[in-house]
């Protein structure tokens, strides 16, 4: 099937073209049959052009053009006209002119496909993943495709300006005995012997510091096999960066240089830096949250000094055993009828919540009074002192919840979250918010295993001033790991490492993790580090969630040419399939 | 442990920072302690600076570097000064400078390294992989890495110039019953089922095309799990490049002014475009090799025409069975011993051929003579065809090989570059020669099979021309598939592929495959073929192979950050390795 090579793509044409001779291929969008003429609108990746078969101006074409069909691929020779009066298409850049075709080759016929190719279809996702070759003819998840491509660009030219190498790092690894949720892969010639993709290419990155790559930084696929919440994918996308004597600042100022950056060429937004940083302390305290999403003013309060002497025993329980109360203003919400205050307690105790206290603010002539079952158990000083404190008026509603520290500050976020959705404070033109959260505990207590876990990874670097406090008051030391923080969303976290091994030493010893074990676990880089590691930290960025983000979308797999579902399985091929097994023989595993 | 941030790296200073107050962190590359002045060349990526410790400038600073050792990790802080007369060293670009040191911080100690960190060293491949990251440390393997960089970012630049879009295609797909050589990845989340890595992501390609993206490309990891030669590795980058509505030249234009780019900016060299194109038919006769080196001269001849009624059985037996009688003239090589010349009929033995004809060409006062055991078959009219057919002269030598077209050819081809080796016919500053293998044979017959595979694969669309002999003659058919050779490697190979269902019937129908088979194939490719695939083609570039070619290295681990031996294994952290039964139970399989 012989065609000519476009001169045009379909977004192209313009006024200035008026009687030139084009070719243009592309697919069917739309077709109008008007009896004596026949208007086809042909699409490509770059836009719309009206082509027009006319029997007068050419009859065999105007003849062709009666077999067309929605999302046949065409190519048509012609000549470019100004649309006639009146008939002008403003919305399209193309849409001042119209192209008089006199030839028509059809290149590819097509069956009516499962759906129409068009923005906001409301059809099953599933229907949408299994066409996905179809799904991804629509303008929305081309832009969407676009925009990424955009960000990679972007991305890759502010690193290689700043002197960082581009480097690929193994995806068949070593699995460790951490890597519970690796992905494994067996070795065909070392037999009972397995590779593991990698759920980060952490090591390899230290690696290449300690080799003195002084800057890299990768745009990489990860791996994690876990249990898929709604918005994850087992293969997603990381921009991998790490840097040699450096301290968290010069991080810091790398990554700001890098947001405003896309910031500007995305968005077409100035981002001021340097950005605001909050505490993990200060953002659980203040927004219930180690992503807090500051786009709306609801701010929640520690309420601890108002109740320090309360006779209220939930109250006092918590702050006895080191836990937190914490209020919540709902400005306007004094309103609220029993039946939503109930949703709203069923809600909070759906992240393990007792129960949730709520106070309504009422005028009472003479200043503001608080209605609520609990205000029998508070003291008038409580009530002023809370009123205070919350800056509550008349009509407010006030939420309170305690108990442990850190999930009751989380709770209490979610709530926040929800009630900023209730009160419709997100808008669509809200600016976006970015911040660093920083100081994260550098232990995490497992409850359940009566032990330290490291809250990022055993390579993390404590603050300086906290060393001491690692085997007195483990829980009290602080990090030096920073999350990026857009919107509410993690988009990047990183941290400072340690490269020295006294301090490891401290730090595997924390961690219960013995000399044994440690050499086991993390060996390689254990040894290497033997050789001269330079001082170094680093920061990655979850790709795909940025995208998400700069994209304006709700799900990352409108952002991803080919998802897979929550259960990790691809629509469009069936995989993961069942395999032969004679491949299973050849790889000396068999299904159990 | 606090230090100061460099304020210069340690290959920036110059004279005009003399006098300057600076901050430089590396590594000790080498000390000389002269008794009252130490001398410390400090290394990073970018560079090598001298720092002067004298006593009487600073005597902690004297002191503290009493204890240094190569690879000590160190932070000083100093003055930049003018190096006294006659100690400046013109082969580093900080040679004119020193910096006379009054604060040392040992940043980390180190071990003695396994090897000397310098370039040109002597040592086991197998130590340098296992101490990669100190390897890596080697300018010559630095410099690799950041040419490989620059090769990411010219060509990405080049392709986003050029409006095609990167897109990111899935790590883990469907396994098909081709996929003999897939890694497989069970799943966790699905018993019994499996994922593959992409040998190479052709199908998402040619999905991305009938998605209507136009122009897609990717830098994209690859794998094959294949038992390897010297040169492969079981994970290796791909250029993988796809475009609609084209045709050959559209794809050869893309990539010649990819190339142009990439000899410009990596090797400052001016490529002439277009290249020089040979069909297959032609680099096998005259080269003997589908992807021909052809830095130097040293053809060779099909003489069929000169023994067309040879009595010489061995010749006539080739040439009625539709062989070939294949030439190469060795100038000035007549004087080649005998046991010159059995080693190298044992040569092309190793590669199945029979024998090796050689023929010394001798002057006998009135013109040249063929002196050979071979000459009492050949009349003295083949004689006389035989030198003019290969203009050879008094002093040269003929080597003669027949037998079946291609694996002769072939065998020849590796003489032809056995000879050039041994004539030192490529020189260090040879010309790179880069050019177009086309018209492919679209099949290959298998001899054990007895039947036709896909030389390329089975979505390569035959000349159009040609379709007519796919059912009579499949044989002759020839492809629309494409190599790039650069100096005797393939550095790229493509196709344009079938578009069309009925030809892709025809294809299916000549391999021998059925539909249901095809159906259970290549079903979801098929599937999305049926709404409407445009035209399209495209090419993969081997970056690796690329990448050595043009950091002159020979083999491909020298431009990897993290390679794996011959035998897919990373000897640094000692994947693949066995993992716990838990993971395994995990995963649903056991070893067997």
């Amino acid at each position: 099937m012989q065609f000519k090579t476009r001169t045009h793509n379909c977004g192209e044409l313009r006024e200035k073209n008026i009687g030139e001779d084009v070719v243009i291929n592309g697919w069917v969008d739309r077709r109008r049959d008007l009896g004596g003429v026949i208007f086809i609108d042909i699409r490509d990746r770059y836009g719309i052009t009206q082509v027009v078969f006319e029997p007068t101006f050419n009859s065999q074409a105007h003849l062709d053009a009666k077999d067309l069909r929605s999302e046949y691929v065409i190519s048509v020779e012609g000549v470019v006209r100004k649309r006639p009066a009146d008939t002008d298409n403003p919305e399209l850049p193309t849409g001042h002119i119209d192209v008089m075709v006199n030839k028509l080759i059809i290149l590819n016929e097509a069956e009516t496909p499962p759906f129409q190719i068009k923005d906001d279809i409301d059809i099953h996702e599933d229907l949408r993943l299994k066409y996905r070759y179809l799904d991804l003819r629509r303008s929305k998840l081309q832009k969407n495709l676009l925009l990424r491509h955009k960000m990679y660009q972007v991305t890759r030219k502010y690193f290689d300006e700043n002197n960082f190498a581009e480097i690929e790092t193994p995806v068949l690894m070593k699995s460790t005995p951490e890597g519970a949720r690796d992905y494994l892969v067996p070795s065909r010639l070392h037999k009972g012997k397995f590779y593991a993709l990698p759920q980060s290419p952490q090591q390899y990155k230290q690696l290449l510091m300690v080799a003195g790559m002084d800057r890299y930084f990768q745009i990489v696929k990860c791996f994690r096999d876990e249990d898929l919440r709604a918005d994850r994918q087992p293969e997603f996308t990381q921009i991998d960066v790490e840097m040699s004597f450096v301290d968290q600042e010069d991080v810091f100022n790398t990554v700001e240089g890098l947001m405003k950056k896309l910031f500007t060429e995305i968005w077409n937004k100035e981002l001021k830096t340097p950005l605001l940083r909050l505490s993990f302390d200060e953002a659980m305290e203040k927004y219930g949250s180690d992503k807090p999403d500051i786009r709306f003013n609801l701010d929640m309060k520690t309420l601890n000094s108002v109740f320090n002497n309360t006779g209220f025993k939930v109250f006092k329980d918590a702050i006895d055993s080191n836990g937190i109360v914490t209020g919540l203003l709902a400005s306007g919400c004094g309103d609220y009828t029993r039946n939503q205050l109930d949703v709203l307690t069923d809600f909070v105790k759906g992240y393990g919540a007792k129960g949730l206290i709520w106070i309504r603010v009422k005028d009472n002539g003479n200043g503001s009074e608080l209605e609520s079952p609990t205000m029998k158990f508070f003291t008038d000083e409580e009530k002023k002192n809370l009123i205070q404190s919350l800056g509550a008026k008349a009509g407010d509603l006030i939420f309170i919840l305690s108990g442990p520290k850190l999930k009751t500050l989380n709770t209490m976020g979610v709530l926040r979250l929800e009630m900023a959705k209730r009160l419709n404070l997100i808008k669509e033109d809200s600016e976006p918010k970015l911040l660093w959260v920083t100081d994260f505990p550098l232990f995490e207590w497992d409850e359940e295993a009566k032990r330290y876990y490291a809250m990022h990874h055993p390579f993390t670097s404590p603050r300086l001033e906290d060393v001491q406090l690692m085997e007195t008051d483990p829980g009290k030391v602080k990090a030096r790991a920073y999350d990026l923080v857009l919107n509410g969303n993690e988009i990047a976290g990183g941290s400072i490492r340690i490269h020295n091994s006294e301090l490891q030493a401290k730090m595997f010893k924390a961690l219960g993790i013995s000399e044994e074990e440690a050499q086991q676990k993390f060996g390689f880089l254990m040894n290497a580090f033997k050789y001269g590691a330079p001082p170094h930290g680093g920061i990655a960025f979850g790709f795909d969630r940025m995208a998400m983000i700069f994209a304006g979308e709700n799900s990352i797999r409108d952002v991803i040419a080919f998802p897979k579902t929550a259960s990790a399985v691809s629509l469009m091929d069936d995989s993961p399939s069942v395999v032969s097994e004679e491949q299973l023989k050849e790889l000396h595993i068999k299904v159990r």
